[in-house]
């Protein structure tokens, strides 16, 4: 259960509250809720009522709900923030394109000018990359991060790229603009802390098998940090019939839009595991109410180092830009830099 | 392994054919595949460049493939096929829409108003419903359909209705134009078996846990008895998380429309649950290609006998009509009665 | 909720127990509970203290548990019942053994004898088979259950057959002991229904994606008929690695007899789906607790016409046997025919 | 595709082996096998039979396999390794006790008492506590530490703690003999490689939607840095219904036991999520062929700071001891010190 105070509490009231707390055997936790002070209560619960009705409170949280500040009942508006040159959330529709890996400069090239082209705002690639098997390539590391970044400076696009552990951190938030979670990552809680006490924005993806309140659960990590600045982002489940990749689960979409204020991505390329089912399944992520999509794109799929399969190619990245100029009016949203 | 076998086959190329693959120690079940001989071969496998070459043979079809009337690699085009007044398949949108189980005259009489209204050409609603718990409502049964029948009439709408088993199929068949198997029948096979003997088209849902193939070898039993009008319904498939009732597969229905030619519509009611999700993955669903939809309303949900929550207001049908009119042309289909 | 009568009850307690209830809006159902008669009440709801105190009633049983007749908290002892020599529950495990179709009369021989001399009380062999492709043995039909009749009389067993439907209930339980429902059909509503009308014991599967509470509210479907020889036999359960065929529940065997009363079996070769992990998982269903075990054999699995490669060979039922003898006392129970 | 040289190879054949793989355009990457030579090859592959035959190999392992050090089918015979004082795999059955979290002097003194009196070799307890929600107790840190440590010591028992990232490990590892890896980390690459780079054994969980095949490539990431301690712990999967907390896949231990040569351990706490649960689904996982067990206790449930309700009292782990030896003559594993 949380108590969150009123501004304007005084101290009497203050330690009158703690008496009584304490009388009932409960123990406090002090949070910070939007610039709030709240309480954390465990042990002996007191009556949700008598509380709500005690100097000094000015609302009762129930124990069931376990995120707060990721809460919608919380903080009911969407929120709608600045990354650099563009917005996230709200009305706004971000677009994020780029390869699985960061490889090569001529890569990096070609696909920041497909995402320019278009409309994407973000230049994602990987350069530190999570592989399920050690013989796989694990990324070019720093050096992919200078040929990454110039890539974005030279087509006005923001850089996001991958972190990996809490040791990677500094090295990356120095030189991207947002900072991606991957989804085997999304309860490495050292990393989260350690997010939330820097200031680069974040976009976490879910994990495989994360229910929707261990998801926010973990953006709660980032956020009670102290950073505010956190985008979900969807990209299929475990389920089990092999013949997909992983299940996108739009559904997902909506339900998150309903229990958060956060901006909620999708990302269609890593769930459908095939390029046939990418531009099918944007397209419904859009009309499902997504606040932005992160696409996998390479100049030669053939050839990529990782995740080859599902890169679209330049140009359809084009067509799917124009399905959803489309689409999007239906769900109120729209390109666009400023908020 | 499959042979199909030219139409200009000669006695003699057969007899030859049947001794060469005895001489292999492979076992042949005859099969008709789209009105052409075809036969299954179990046992000693020949080789099958050997078996391609063989006077008589048309094509040989791989043993991986496990369904072949279903499967597009035998059908390349999309199947399109009349309902009545409507049309299944290939560029048309089909609107299915009424209440989960037939309550009145005068609920009926409301939803096929509110069908017709929002352009739906199909009057859904259960009289035989299968109910998970024995002390729910099991349906009005004979007189159900009756209401039913009435009612679709009175709009010029087609009657859509569930068929429980084999032993209720006639008394259904006989006054219903299209027949349902729910997702808890998918694989009751004499139910398949039966429906494929006689005329009506069916609509088979997908199983809770059904993988893709086991839900196209289950149109396949329907397939293999001559009837040729099955449509496939996705409706959500069983996942790890509660907080949502079911996850719906989009990504289902555009795999399902690479590996089969038949139609694939999708039923948003009963994956979302909740009537606030169901709008926005109807939209989705439409913008992933799906063939059509089936929406559950009811003009009084808080009191509906059967699956209330899900279940949208008349008036939200009109919204979702709108909504598919602006999103449906980005696919390619449109509403429409004539193929 | 529902109401349990006491026996005692008069006729004016029931005249008011009834009057009071229509005065807060509930209506009522009335069921057999047990051989008591329990009123079942929705819509306007008593607070339960108030009912509990209401002349003529013995029992509340609140909302949230949706079956009465399997549950243990309504009936807390285990239930124990006889299968003509064999007994099922309580303290005694029951061992069913035999091919998954029943192909010939040698083979059923063999199985037979197999089967007695591991001290199996019960013979299973499909003559109905469901099989995922139409295309797939069928089983023999009525001449498969004579021969398995005349195989289970040779050698003292009891006869267990598969029921694929309400139409073929008639003919499979004139011959066979015991009726087996499959997975697949495990909310085969019409065909639990018919169960429950007719007298042979019957042994229910859990579908591959059933929760536990809808796996018992499918047995409350026979036992609210009046059929109270129900077993439950746990199978495997879909999950996301295709390394296994199927994932076998062990933690849901101690859980579900916590939940209900019935006997609970498990059948590992379905789940395992390979020679190798049966025995193995055996051993541990019957360290888990459960009721007894389903074992395939087969003479010659390299030539089964179904599920061969999950069979075990006759010997290798003898080695199983003996590893039982050696778990089961830490468990309680123990193999025999008696009460 | 990779090739294991002969130790005999010449330096004459490594050239010439060079050279025609270059002709046929495959990439070599070198690995360190079991202490021999392996050259992993990527690109234009070379026909398996030829390359068999080239002076200089001695073994080919075709590309399905990804994972060549944990696979069993590259080291047939099971491992068995020394903990210090305790001895892991081969005919050896491990037991681990202790709390969840450790919490203060008291608890883990009477924790250690029990273990020790029921014949663990092992007292687990976590002080960096990876929590779902940022308001959970999130551990002592190394004070925890400290506390653990000593009472192992007093009890002659090995100090098993949880790390959670390459920035924690060189605390943990300097004062704990074996370190566990928790489910959620299961996939943390940077901490896989660095606990390959250091000498204790490693525990490392079944991520929670992990295949076989994944955890098995995470156990590589640490062996092919050189670490070859490493057991597998199962510790429950996620699954549909949320009756129980999560699956414990036991079928899974069987087929890992076939896929590695690791010992393989289970966790049945976690996975049961309730005390009732533990006991039988810990004698299940011993007859199903684990090689040891890792079981929560606490000697005050109700007031354990983290997963109280799982926790075995002290006395209930006599008794599984006692279960274990009578269950554990049938699998040929005995408890012990020597291997």
């Amino acid at each position: 259960m949380l108590l969150v105070l009123k501004e304007t509490i005084s101290g009497g009231e203050r330690d009158s509250l703690k008496a009584r707390l304490a009388s009932w055997g409960a123990v406090c936790a002090v949070l910070k809720l939007g610039g709030r002070e709240a309480w954390s209560l465990q042990g002996g619960m007191p009556p949700v009522l008598d509380c709500d009705l005690l100097p000094g409170v000015e609302r009762v949280i129930p124990p069931g709900e376990s995120f707060f500040l990721a809460s919608r009942s919380f903080h009911p508006a969407s929120t709608q923030f600045s990354l650099g040159t563009a917005v996230a959330g709200g009305n706004r529709f971000l677009l994020a394109a780029g390869p699985c890996a960061v490889e090569s400069q001529e890569q990096m090239a070609i696909c920041a000018q497909a995402a320019k082209a278009a409309g994407a705002a973000i230049l994602r690639g990987g350069s530190f990359k999570p592989r399920t098997s050690p013989y796989s390539f694990q990324g070019l590391g720093a050096k992919g991060l200078e040929i990454h970044r110039s890539a974005a400076d030279s087509h006005g696009l923001l850089m996001m790229s991958e972190v990996l552990d809490r040791q990677d951190l500094p090295v990356v938030s120095e030189i991207a603009d947002i900072l991606q979670v991957g989804s085997r990552n999304m309860q490495n809680f050292p990393l989260l802390k350690a997010l939330g006490q820097q200031k680069k924005p974040v976009l976490l993806k879910r994990g495989l098998a994360a229910t929707r309140e261990e998801f926010l659960l973990a953006a709660e990590y980032i956020l009670a940090e102290g950073n505010e600045r956190v985008m979900l982002c969807e990209r299929g489940v475990r389920s089990f019939d092999p013949a997909l990749r992983h299940t996108l689960d739009l559904g997902s979409v909506v339900l998150l839009k309903e229990m958060t204020h956060l901006p909620v991505l999708v990302d269609p390329s890593h769930a459908a595991g095939r390029r046939e089912l990418v531009l099918p399944m944007a397209r419904a992520a859009a009309a499902a109410g997504a606040d932005g999509l992160m696409i996998e794109i390479h100049p030669d799929p053939a050839n990529a180092l990782s995740d080859g399969p599902q890169a679209l190619l330049p140009g359809e990245l084009a067509t799917l830009r124009a399905d959803l100029e489309r689409i999007l009016p239906v769900t109120g949203k729209s390109f666009g830099g400023q908020a």
